[in-house]
């Protein structure tokens, strides 16, 4: 009895000692090369964690404030805006290759005749996402808004990560 | 002695014993017919599936592949968005049933004066989604955005799933 | 042997009777005082609910049901809309408190030029979340739409919410 009772509680409790399950990311269909993922699957027993639209850096301070100058075009601001994206996930020890989702709004761009530029943006997120040092990557939405918090921005983008 | 040890055990394992909780989908308040879910409950224990946001295949091959009339209006896109989200989702071994959430962008379409035709996507959703063979309504937010990421497409829709 | 096996089993079984983890709210980085969260964590074992996109009710039924008038101007809309997501969460036994993640759709108002009325809805918004008997602060995203569901409607507030 005293056996059966030591054997019997280690098994029981297999489940939740087992190690935890991964996050799967699933690939784009017929062999798309294209740098996000088809479907994400978090299990259970995984941290969620969401955060805020960020918007990019001011890098020209002489420029004014709600100007594109101030923060640059397209591809400079996804820069940006994902280097901050970075920064706070590093604060939460987490990093770029946590990031499971991605909504990314853009504003049309003057200078594009008023259409985004997706070219511009690919540009900027193809140096985070889909690299050799950074391939896990996330689902993804890309739209255009009819604007942003501020005039001078051009790129918002909001991520959901997962703890490891 | 021995006898508590064995019946301690079970009894206090019964929470992960337990069947998993269900997914509950609350109804619009005030008996509304809409078919959208005023919420969602995910209990813990549940595996999330996010999917990538998605857009119609080209049902006109000979028109223009950044024009409308290669993917059609917003209900034909609207439906081929759908079926390629159910696809997804089969090879996942899921299916439309277990989607909790969308979120339906719609560009303005030049056929009806650069609004987007709310009309012509219900039109399409309803055909997948509370009907008799498919009662599971999603919780939803549907918007009209100042552009997809070619011209030609009115409609891209992003879903979240749940496995059950 | 008794005793070990008395003793191992209530050890072994600690992790799934310790309290839950609780939902973290990080703070914006530099001292920033805007009221939105940089980040919220959800720990495994929390119930997500999530919301449909809300819209603002009819302030004046003398006025077009497809016009601003019917629905008021942005800070009203916001009010409205949040006031209805608080009604509905609290169905849910759930209240505002228990918001982590917010997109704030906000459609262009003609009294602005056509632009969107973000200082409006800052101070809708402020009415209901950082005051001091309701400090948990959401991650958010605010856009401005090309429109929404109705020409009448400047807002329309999505949320998720934690089952504490």
């Amino acid at each position: 009895m005293i056996k059966i009772s030591r054997l019997l509680c280690p098994l029981l409790l297999l489940p939740s000692l087992a190690p935890a399950q991964q996050v799967i990311r699933h690939k784009l269909p017929n062999g798309s090369t294209f740098p996000i993922s088809a479907a994400v699957e978090v299990p259970a027993g995984k941290t969620l964690v969401f955060l805020s639209g960020m918007v990019p850096p001011v890098i020209d301070p002489k420029s004014p404030k709600d100007s594109i100058a101030a923060y640059g075009d397209t591809k400079t601001q996804t820069i940006g805006a994902l280097n901050a994206i970075k920064a706070q996930l590093e604060r939460l020890h987490l990093g770029l290759r946590d990031v499971i989702k991605m909504h990314a709004y853009l504003a049309g761009d003057p200078a594009k005749g008023g259409k985004m530029d997706f070219e511009g943006f690919m540009q900027g997120y193809t140096q985070f996402f889909g690299t050799p040092a950074q391939p896990n990557l996330p689902v993804r939405s890309a739209l255009q808004v009819a604007a942003l918090a501020n005039p001078g921005f051009l790129v918002e983008i909001e991520v959901t990560a997962v703890r490891p």
